[in-house]
């Protein structure tokens, strides 16, 4: 038998005999000529049989041979695996990549049950409770093809300037942002532990241990009750902190050319079948990106009629898109650092500016969504534990992270990232859950 | 102020003004000159500053500067972060490096506590109460490298090999392997989530997903009660799954290419300084690693004079050394890959061999001790569901993962392996908490 060739090597393959595996998308069981299509994870190939209906009486074994293969492929449900030796044909009449196999044997992994419990415009709820099934579809397959290129991307750029990844524990003693959306795991010993909300403190715990720069791709957990499309119970976070920082503008400086990086490689693999599958263009984002004052921000959302109802001084969604549309029109830009926020809605942990009292701090927008939090990190004991009180934490609570400024620490700071976030608004979706591999949220533990 | 260069930048300047940051690893503070060692991510330089210790009645400017240098010196604790400007001078006598620099100016990031908890000899467990003091040591800061170095080589090997990064949920709604070593976590609407054991389900289901080839690293949870070496509550679990395998040996012949892959990166990285602070040379394996089914390798266990005393047929600790010691005298290798499993002893899920009833799987050794276990899983839904009755599994609490298989399912197979175990082996430490950034254990949940 021959070895296996994946569907998108067939058409630079001579005619002759090949074997290719792959699941049954359509079968065309004609009077006389079979067709089915076979796809595997390149891409999909036509194979075709003349049917045997039925043997003459003398019949010999090779026509029993060709009526028992015809009844098996008639037999063919959709969503069967299976491999198929045949010879291949170069024929440009052939839609489908301009070849096909003629079938001279096939065997059958495992059958799939007839009927498919999902459609391809069935409901994404639906489509979630048989992921399995619509993770199959071409564009589906490569939404992960991108992530993992995306990633890579992303690693090899912190690699080759020498950060270290990290992975931090999952499973904590305490909260690592706030007490709300905490989830509690019973631990050994009659104790509690927590699932981690972010890597924050001990993404933290590197600087002051002297890594210098780090980063961790991993899941992070938030027992957070909402059903919006942009937030999930568990995702995936990219997180990065670097030492010796003169502000918050070295993070973003780092956050923007990594970002570039990223969609550039992304845009290089799969531009062509983004453009295809998805219908648009990826674009490379040119640096630096904007950056906007929070204030002026408001002023500018203000000043295009959207009216921002939320008192804290802090953007809505509404006003993300106003200042994104903006920039987009402004700048032809779409991300833009949003700097300045004030204290009362930063974490305790952002470090102040001594002139304006507002944090080191700043938001990522991508198309009009947030998709970053990055700040320089208060790295003075004394400094940090007033800014906690500030909030009402106690600082008892806290002493274990306390203690890593107690002995020497560098100024740092970092971003945290959504993956899926990025992953969503690159592709124009309109929610997480399509680009999450198996989304978990309030009402979603399974499959 | 000239720009922070890293210390092990400072041999290829030359002499001249230059600006480092780093923490005080010692002070020398003799009566006419005061010497400090600074470290940063990087290496160590001596820093020196010709003392000033008293002022003439007419002191100028300058020597009053001086006498406040002298002081800032004086009053320096070890771990204080800081940024020192200087002139670079290349001098061969000064054992560090061939260079030292003296201090112009001295910025304190944040100073260090006079007292610091741990010293380099203090035991494993006040070491991890203080992690981030212990991270600082200079082979610990390796091995993390060492780590970054090892996953990327991994990673990169499988991305030129088109597999799919996914990251699957770690909270599920049932067991992932059994329903021992299983933690709890109180879920929405009264529901209970558990934390994965392993991603086995899902990478899986990656396969009847048609996504071909895939591999995943992420935390894995284990309510282990047991306080081995190699055991931890949480884990960095390296795993990867195909499809279209023959057989198991098409997974191991992946995995030692991925290891040789990877072991040969680290050792081209950091073979030199492993030596230097390991006092071990990293041995890059030859391929094909050696295999020996578990039945022969008791035989030879057995003739070397030791007698298992488990009675299920499998290797114990002293076994996996003994057969390892074997393989490394007669082979002159460090890894070995035992097969032949009887069922009995593997998870209900191995795909068994027709003929001698044997699971097709195998456990991977390095060094003596077990880092794999790989296999081809069963792919057709009835064996399943027998091989997991013949456990005491209940199909109905399976149902999910049974579904991946009734809507076809290709031939598939992979491994898990434990990172801390291959980093633990690698670098020839007695436990894997040496090489886990925050180790996760029954009575360990902090820092």
């Amino acid at each position: 038998m021959s070895e296996r060739v994946l569907v998108q090597q067939l058409q630079s393959l001579p005619d002759g005999p090949v074997s290719v595996s792959g699941w049954v998308e359509t079968v065309r069981d004609q009077k006389k000529v079979q067709f089915v299509i076979l796809r595997d994870e390149t891409g999909a190939v036509q194979l075709v049989n003349p049917a045997t209906r039925e043997l003459p009486e003398d019949a010999d074994d090779a026509a029993k041979a060709a009526l028992a293969l015809t009844e098996t492929i008639s037999a063919l449900t959709t969503g069967t695996f299976l491999t198929v030796t045949g010879a291949l044909k170069h024929d440009e009449r052939v839609k489908l990549g301009g070849v096909e196999i003629k079938i001279a044997g096939l065997d059958v992994a495992a059958a799939a049950l007839p009927e498919t419990p999902i459609a391809a415009d069935s409901g994404l709820d639906k489509r979630m409770d048989w992921r399995f099934l619509d993770l199959r579809q071409r564009r589906n397959n490569l939404i992960f093809r991108i992530q993992t290129t995306l990633e890579h991307a992303m690693r090899t750029y912190w690699i080759e300037r020498d950060y270290i990844e990290v992975h931090s524990p999952k499973l904590m003693a305490s909260a690592s942002e706030s007490n709300a959306e905490l989830f509690e795991v019973p631990y050994f010993e009659d104790k509690t532990a927590y699932l981690a909300q972010s890597p924050q403190f001990f993404k933290q715990m590197a600087q002051v241990a002297g890594f210098g720069k780090i980063f961790e791709i991993a899941p992070a957990f938030r027992a957070d009750p909402s059903f919006t499309s942009r937030h999930a119970t568990e995702f995936t976070s990219i997180d990065a902190e670097i030492s010796w920082i003169d502000s918050h503008e070295d993070v973003a400086a780092m956050q923007e050319e990594l970002l570039a990086t990223a969609i550039a490689a992304v845009k290089q693999k799969h531009g062509a079948e983004i453009e295809e599958l998805f219908g648009l263009e990826v674009q490379v984002p040119t640096l630096p990106f904007p950056r906007i004052p929070l204030a002026e921000a408001r002023e500018i959302v203000k000043s295009r009629g959207y009216e921002i109802p939320r008192t804290d001084g802090d953007l809505d969604p509404e006003g993300e898109r106003q200042i994104s549309a903006y920039v987009e029109e402004t700048y032809g830009h779409q991300f833009v650092f949003i700097t300045d926020y004030h204290p009362e809605i930063r974490a305790f942990y952002h470090m102040r500016d001594e002139e304006t009292g507002l944090t080191k701090s700043y938001d990522l927008l991508f198309k009009g969504v947030e998709i970053t939090t990055g700040a320089q990190r208060e790295h003075r004991v004394d400094i940090l534990i007033e800014q906690a009180k500030e909030k009402g934490l106690e600082p008892e609570h806290l002493e274990f992270y306390l203690d890593f400024f107690r002995y020497g620490a560098p100024p740092h700071g970092g971003f945290g990232m959504g993956l899926a976030r990025v992953l969503m608004l690159l592709l124009g979706q309109d929610s997480i859950r399509e680009v999450t591999y198996l989304f978990r949220g309030p009402t979603r533990l399974a499959p």
